[in-house]
């Protein structure tokens, strides 16, 4: 199973990458594979083309798991990560891929938007996404058991729908 | 696996339920087990405790697939269908039931529906929601072919998220 | 300016209502003309042509503005709010009509529902929804100051909306 | 009453751009006082404080009526305007500026693109949004016609949002 991530944060190295590759971690017991810090990609994402791009693109496309994970700005995802979304072709692009949708804020007014506004993206480029939308704190995202509730209900989920053959025995919580 | 269909129409016996039940059997391959037709709940659903109710949210509850279909009303599925859902506990009420959203409408123009405002719903209530919301015409949902691209995309993993071992032999479109 | 207050919550006399009649007085500087109480309309708003139900629209329909208020069921507004708004035509049902969509929750995880949720509807309906969506606290709506950054930010535009001589003598606070 | 049209499509001089234009004119009768085309925009858009971008900004903030307009990519509206958008302040960046949300598409399927995705993005920054959002074939967005129901819904109330005098003489369909 191949595991990448993907942040759109407008700074490189951001918190958005580390909460991704937390949540990477959480779910499959081991590093990701490989990541995509979408600013790195730099002005290539403005056009169509691009070798950079193209290459990130194959990266997530060649995946069987990947956590997309966004800063919120303006109560949504953020401009740079949808520019590489719009990278993907429609209904194929993310076609047999699953993925979590996954954002970060400054509080938690915007809980909602990973599952009302960044999942349906995700979905319409064809991937799989069988959990609710992921949100945590900015400040929070590393510490202790934040994630439990959420790692609790969707864990073993991912991992079914990502892998043939999951394997589980790291989710160790009771219940999993 | 239990194959139950919710058709939340004002009217009962409606278009939505029989959509409901193609797709069941579109999806399975055979007739659903189970059927709850919302609006012969009847005026049990405006409060908590009326035992038709409670033995409706035991059936969808006992099922590993559902249909969830509403018709489109003010843009949206419909309040009866709401009332019913209402019903069910946050996160835990539809936890490890997949389901699938479907909305029916007069045209085109309010296909996001099921995605962007009917499978949050489900998702809330702990549903495993893997594929893409599925909006049908109301007057073509039984045509052929209508909905041969959605199940060209998603019969088989909607089939393996609510089996672990499911039969796919009924699936025999080219790429499934 | 006729301005009446709905709301949507299961319970009768809720803090749904308090909340709505709270955020009228707000904004006018007075009671609201009329409230209507969705939960009272009982098993006629089931069916069309209830003669109350018909009454509750009508008072609706001759407003100038409207407080429409829901609590938080499953991330989204009620299915019995809902299921009154379904007696509206749409695109005409509220057409010319000021409307605030406004939520009551436990938490603020559900804050954007509102402006993404029951607002499309209303403005579905045909209503002018020129705010944001409000979302309150159930514990802490009647606190003081809650609402005053919303209030700084839109109660102008509202009354501005909603009349056409507007009197916002009452609005004392700086900026308004 | 300034207005300003903006257009965030990959493509400079597009039809996205064409229709903000042709909405404008529709609205107040006469051409937009100014144009921003995202995309000549460059890659300053993918920082902060490209003098470029910040008399873009600059343009909108001192409008009193903006169309923002997007193709629909990925059933949404694109990362290049969300870049643009994401330039102004949370809450106040397009406070007291009246706003229409503007997307064009292929076909009908994501007509409820505007209402549920782009507005609530423009609400955000603090823009008055009254009106549902707009939604066009970008093959006939520049027929004769096709704008006549949401004109005659929402023209005077846009009008009448973004000016305290409006001059109305220009809309001369019935109704109006």
């Amino acid at each position: 199973m191949k595991v990448t991530v993907v942040a759109g944060n407008p700074k490189p190295a951001s918190r958005t990458l580390a909460a991704a590759h937390i949540i990477a971690h959480a779910l499959t017991g081991r590093e990701a594979d490989d990541a995509v810090d979408v600013v790195e990609l730099g002005a290539g994402l403005l056009g169509w083309g691009d070798p950079a791009v193209a290459n990130a693109v194959a990266t997530v496309r060649t995946s069987d798991l990947v956590i997309v994970a966004s800063p919120t700005f303006k109560a949504t995802y953020t401009g740079i990560l949808k520019l590489f979304l719009d990278q993907f072709d429609t209904g194929t692009g993310l076609a047999g891929i699953t993925a979590v949708p996954l954002m970060l804020g400054a509080g938690p007014a915007h809980a909602l938007a990973p599952e009302l506004l960044l999942k349906p993206v995700l979905v319409e480029l064809g991937a799989i996404c069988p959990t609710q939308g992921l949100y945590l704190s900015d400040k929070a995202y590393d510490q202790p058991g934040v994630t439990d509730a959420w790692m609790d209900r969707w864990a073993v989920t991912v991992l079914g729908s990502a892998s043939a053959s999951p394997d589980t025995t790291h989710l160790t919580r009771k219940g999993l």
